[in-house]
């Protein structure tokens, strides 16, 4: 089983959007205070001596498992957290958001919950929601029920001194990556792991219900509750490494894509990822049920950590430290080679990639 | 025919935003640089000695026209220009953009076409668009067409000097509205437009392409392209405006509940508009089709005025001429009265209402 077949294409987007970027790019013309090109996890723009970082981001089918879980006070810490693991990846601190809800039908009962969440998240997080949309869209959304249909989307900003960014371009070979333990799924892969499970359109709903509220002994609750944990909020140990005196130079969010989001950063270098923490068990549950291959599992899935830092050996241990004082699990996972191949190797699976090619099995 | 009937039900929107709205709010201690209160057509973060404006909007189902038009290179520029109004109102200049595509299934032209627009868009209101996201959702979007199914929002900030923001409330009775003209039917009613001329579901999808693509002879085109004119974009002649030597007190982009938008504004004031000009044929030809009633029809759509500006009267003329420098249609439509309930009255159609109440008729 691939994230293809299960129904989305991410090459076939990627390939798509190309042409798209482009278009967009000429736009960048018109005010001449973009600092960052496409690719990077966030922008900034420089708005006289402030640089605003701005990301958006959606919790993408992770509303489908809420809708069958009838549970909905955590997809909003999800939709906070996907926007803010954004920003701060070029060093900016997250300071407000937007939301964006677009639902079938309104259900007050729905909406309160997703406020909670995005509550929760902000007071994670440390930031403002300060306004939002709530659309209407009964024949555009669907729902597992009828009516029961939702999108939820966020914009957040974020705050750097003009021309400070971390892009990523400081990074040497030698370098170690950090890595945060990630919660669980977070929000990547949602439609694979639940087609790994048979919770899709091929089952009546009430199997589809069925399969999401039994209990997995390996994964210590039921499915619907594993796949809706909420996606970790890194912004407490991050801005405290940053406000420390640990040297960042290079911070990714590890979402689709997996660890191939290294390569996003803007030095011509390799990495070598060899001290990974064991995954959840939810991933070997996904990779059994699914039978889905090394390289998708880690082109799809985060595996278990979904944030990277990249700092001089010599800050190791501050940064460590640091992640420990806020009781986030952080292991040096690897190291920066030279490549100029941006090649990425992780040597547990035994795979080896380089982005928008996805990973390949070493033999 | 309502807009409820037609499966839109703002007022229950309404109430179930309520307590989101104040579990939101919570937020606002993190950071306490929230200038505005929800309610205005953005808010305003202080961010160091710059105010951002922020505000985030979608092009609700216009999105569903296109794409029974098979016509995509609009869509961007009423995305643009939804989100670029809102941030105008409380006085600040967009700066930039994201946004938010979320697909069925990706097709290559669609996005393509909605690049296009976005760029143009981008171009008429001189903002740069510096990110994205595209997400596929087959199971969450649905299409006219199987797998064409998309959804279009995007978030765009601004900039203002921080506790400079026009909020209204130096609004004081005799004070002139000046109303811009719409292109339209812009973003909002599009469910109730489209109910009235039978493009709806109860329709074969082929009878839905048929009765878009008739010419009405009192539109001068088809129906899918009245319905399709982009959104009007207002940011150069306001920001002449505003940089000129117009004391603009209020401004009120006028969306769904149409001028019952101007109550927003923080005054306790009452509005008398009485000297609109016609509204397009458009508007006249959903009317008679669906037998709406006027009051539903001034409160679900435009009626030809796009985006209000209350100044005072002495500077009526200087409004109206950089507006015309603009080649914007601009009008004295009408003034401001002594009256705390905050009432509008539209004296044409001899309608009267209170934001949250609609409009009734009088008598």
């Amino acid at each position: 089983m691939t994230y293809q077949a299960a129904g989305v294409d991410t090459r076939r987007g990627d390939a798509a959007l190309k042409p798209v970027l482009e278009r967009l790019k000429e736009t960048w013309q018109l005010r001449g205070n973009v600092e960052l090109d496409f690719g990077h996890f966030a922008n900034v723009v420089a708005l006289g001596s402030v640089g605003v970082a701005i990301s958006t981001d959606s919790i993408g089918t992770k509303a489908i498992v809420a809708q069958l879980m009838d549970r909905y006070d955590t997809v909003g810490i999800d939709c906070v957290a996907v926007n803010v693991n954004d920003v701060l990846c070029v060093g900016a601190e997250p300071q407000a958001m937007v939301d964006y809800i677009a639902v079938q039908q309104v259900d007050p009962d729905v909406l309160d919950g997703i406020a909670k969440g995005l509550t929760e998240g902000a007071r994670i997080a440390g930031i403002s929601i300060v306004g939002g949309e709530s659309a209407q869209l009964p024949e555009l959304i669907q729902g597992e029920d009828e009516g029961g249909g939702f999108d939820l989307a966020g914009t957040c900003i974020g705050t750097i001194a003009p021309g400070t960014a971390i892009t990523g371009s400081r990074i040497r070979p030698g370098d170690v990556i950090i890595g945060l333990r990630s919660s669980g799924i977070h929000c990547n892969g949602l439609t694979l792991a639940r087609a790994a499970f048979g919770v899709t359109r091929d089952q009546p709903v009430s199997e589809r219900r069925d399969i999401l509220s039994e209990h997995y002994p390996e994964l210590g609750s039921t499915l619907g509750e594993e796949l809706l944990r909420p996606t970790r909020i890194y912004v407490a140990e991050v801005m405290a490494m940053l406000k420390g005196d640990v040297d960042i130079r290079g911070i990714a969010h590890i979402t689709r894509d997996g660890f191939l989001n290294l390569p996003r950063l803007q030095a011509d270098v390799g990495y070598i990822i060899d001290s990974l923490p064991e995954p959840q068990p939810i991933f070997r549950a996904i990779q059994d049920r699914g039978s889905v291959p090394d390289p998708e599992m880690y082109f799809v899935f985060n595996m278990g950590i979904g944030f990277c830092l990249v700092v001089p050996e010599a800050d190791t241990d501050a940064a460590l430290r640091i992640a420990g004082d806020h009781r986030a699990e952080a292991y040096a996972i690897g190291h920066v080679t030279e490549d100029p191949s941006r090649t990425v190797e992780v040597t547990g699976p035994r795979l080896r990639g380089r982005r928008d090619e996805g990973f390949q099995k070493v033999s």
